[in-house]
């Protein structure tokens, strides 16, 4: 069975994009990423309860903490307030956190090659990217040239987006057509105990429940 | 003046890619790495002594530990032998940390949007790599286009690679010529002390001192 390294941040998009890489006959392994994100241990707990719903017993948790000493971004940098969401600017919003994809996907990279991995799975989203640069599939093509030529010859590791095309909306509906655990997500930027409901996260979250007519499981 | 982040291991490379950076006007950002390698302590001392050497007050030191969770290399896995050199093997050496440089250059990418730096440096040596993939000129060709493509638009950052083409002997005479403080770097893959003078690394430095008629100043 090809392993597939899986980023799982513990969020909606992640879970739905593992359900996406069993559907595609992918053996997964989990990688969480700590990169001194406010909501990091609300998140781990989703990314550990996520894997005890799939089985998955090859789990790697890795610390990029040099993002938020490098700081810049109102996730990582506690003097920078988290804004609620304003998606009618066309400006790269203050939690785009520099180069962040390009860090973890190194980090997967590095593991799948050791694991022999066939696919790095990544749930970013275009649409709803907030105009993060590095979430365009462009970023992710150029990363995978990347790879081919700085990995031992013969490494084959594809990446791949199953969400990169779809609105919130049809992420909710992928995810229960997947019977993804969309109740044991994670998605707020802000809270670790009762989403916020304002950051861009919960909002864009929101929008996606309500468009596809769905009450959102998390929300009691 | 124009900011470039330099990565300095502390060894002759580094070194002499700093003194490189200097004499083409850019104001040196240091930026080190600690992947779990046995020697990081002699080679932090020597990243801190050529950085007092040139008055360079910008400096990072960035953990990416996971590399040694990851393992696989002699270079972070207690558990593997340091080889003795053998130049002469078409394979790549037990010593590859697997796309490490994807992971240094990310972290670097990401100081650098921060700082503004127009530029990151690397020591790289394409021909005395030991046949690392990461190593070479069309690796980091295709990291350029990432950072292209993974940035805020407008953000410009290229890479560097004074040393690609050179031999040993070549940076050797460079170093000098440049009046890099060679006295203070660190190479041996093995030990802190006294250079073990019998890894790839010491193999090489050796070399290139021999040829280019020079004593090696580290050596008592």
């Amino acid at each position: 069975m090809k392993i597939a390294v899986i980023l799982v941040s513990g969020g909606m998009d992640s879970c739905v994009t593992v359900a996406s890489a069993i559907a595609h006959g992918y053996k997964p392994a989990f990688l969480h990423i700590n990169y001194g994100q406010r909501t990091e241990s609300r998140e781990l707990m989703a990314f550990n309860e996520i894997a005890d719903h799939y089985q998955v017993n090859k789990k790697l948790v890795v610390n990029i903490s040099h993002l938020s000493d490098i700081g810049a971004s109102c996730l990582t940098d506690e003097s920078i307030q988290v804004p609620n969401a304003d998606l009618e600017s066309d400006d790269i919003p203050i939690s785009y956190v520099p180069f962040r994809n390009a860090n973890i996907l190194a980090a997967a990279t590095s593991w799948a090659e050791v694991l022999g991995a066939k696919a790095i799975y990544v749930g970013a989203v275009e649409e709803d990217s907030s105009g993060y640069p590095d979430c365009r599939r462009s970023f992710f093509d150029a990363f995978e040239q990347t790879i081919d030529t700085g990995t031992k010859p013969g490494t084959q590791i594809k990446i791949i987006t199953p969400l990169i095309n779809l609105s919130k909306k049809e992420i909710v509906e992928k995810g229960i057509a997947l019977n993804a655990p969309l109740h044991l997500t994670w998605s707020c930027y802000k809270n670790e105990d009762v989403p916020c409901g304002e950051c861009d996260s919960c909002y864009l979250r929101a929008r996606g429940f309500e468009q596809a007519g769905v009450r959102d499981p998390i929300l009691s």
